[in-house]
C-alpha cells in the first residue's frame, strides 16, 4: 500500500470565500503515483470546509446568502462561543452545513468525477493562513 | 489491496425522491470479494446526495418538508444560479444539508452497520439519467 | 493491509449532549499498530452523529440552540414520522446536518489533526445504549 501526505495553505484576504483546489489536489495525486484508491481531503481547521460542488460564482454567491440566513455572523453576542473572545461563532456552524472533508475515488491515476464536481476549501473565518490536508493510500 | 469500481444508474421522474440503494451497494460488496476495507458510495452529481438513514416513508415526507423550508425550489430569481438558465439552484443547497458521500467499513465480507442503517440515493434535481459511484478498497 | 474494528459504546443520560470520543480513537489507534491509513468514526444509530469541530462548551450550546431551531424537538406532530410512535424526528434532521462519520488520515501512527481538531459523539435521542463503529485500514 502505498501513502501520501501534502499540506495545501491558504490566506484568504477576506472572511468568507470559496476556492477551488481541485488542481492542487490533482497535482498531489500525481505526485503520489496512486492509481488506484482513495483520496481523503479535509480542513485542517475547525472554521473551514472542504467540499464537492459546482464551480459557478452565481452558486457561490446563493451558498454565500444562504449560510448567513442559517447562521448569521452578526449580532456576534448572538454566539455564547463568542464570549471567549472570538467573533467566529457562525463559521463553526456554517462549516458544520458544508462539511469537513470529502473522499473520492480513485481510478486509473485520476479523481474518479461526475461531469461537473469540483473540489473546494471553504473558508469562513479568513485573513489568515489555514490548512488542508490531503491524504492519498492505494496502489 | 483489491480495488473494486461501479457505476449505479438512476432516472428518477420525480424532482425529488429518496431510493434505497443498498441492496444495489451489498451486490457491489459481493462482486468485489472484499472481506475487510473501506466502501465509497458517492453522488457523481452536484444536485444529488447519498446518505444513510431510516427506511421509514413519513422521514422521508420529513426530510422533504425541511429541505424544502430550509432552500425552497421556488421563487426560482431568488437564486442567482438560476440566472445561468437552470432552475436547479435549491438543489445545490438541499445536497450540502444530506451530503455527498457515506464511507461505509466493510468487515467479515458485510456492510458493517448499526441495525437501522440503510443507504439512499437523494435526489433533488430529477428527470434524467444521473449516477452513483461505488468504489470499494480492502482485501 | 491492516484492518482493525471497535465499538464504542455510550449511554447519554440527557436527550442531547456532545461527548469528546478523541482519546477513545486514539486508543483504538494505538492498538491497531496502524502507522499510515485511515480511520472511519461512525455513527451506528441514525438519530447520532460523529463530527469533528471545537470542545469548547459555548460552541457546544450553539450549536445545540442553532440545531432546536433548524429541526425543532417540539411540538412532535410536526413529524410524520413521530406518527411511527417514535418522539425522535427532530433527531433524524439533526443528524444529517451534523453528519454521520468522519474520515481521519493516519500519519506516523497518530490521527493527523489540525491543532483544535477534536471528535464528538452527538447525541439527538439518547437515555439508552447506542454505539459508535471505529475502523482503521492501512499499515
Amino acid at each position: 500500500m502505498r501513502s501520501y501526505r501534502k499540506e495545501l495553505w491558504f490566506n484568504v484576504p477576506t472572511r468568507r470565500a470559496f476556492v477551488n483546489i481541485t488542481p492542487d489536489v490533482v497535482g498531489c495525486l500525481t505526485e503520489s503515483g496512486v492509481k488506484e484508491g482513495l483520496a481523503l481531503v479535509n480542513a485542517m481547521h475547525i472554521t473551514a470546509s472542504v467540499f464537492i460542488n459546482d464551480d459557478e460564482s452565481g452558486l457561490h454567491h446563493d451558498y454565500d446568502e444562504w449560510l448567513e440566513r442559517l447562521a448569521p455572523h452578526e449580532p456576534l453576542t448572538s454566539y455564547r462561543h463568542n464570549l471567549t473572545g472570538e467573533d467566529n461563532g457562525d463559521a463553526h456552524l456554517k462549516r458544520q452545513v458544508m462539511g469537513r472533508e470529502v473522499v473520492v475515488a480513485i481510478t486509473g491515476g485520476r479523481l474518479d468525477f461526475g461531469p461537473w464536481e469540483q473540489i473546494f476549501y471553504g473558508e469562513f473565518d479568513g485573513g489568515r493562513r489555514k490548512r488542508v490536508l490531503v491524504k492519498i493510500i492505494g496502489e
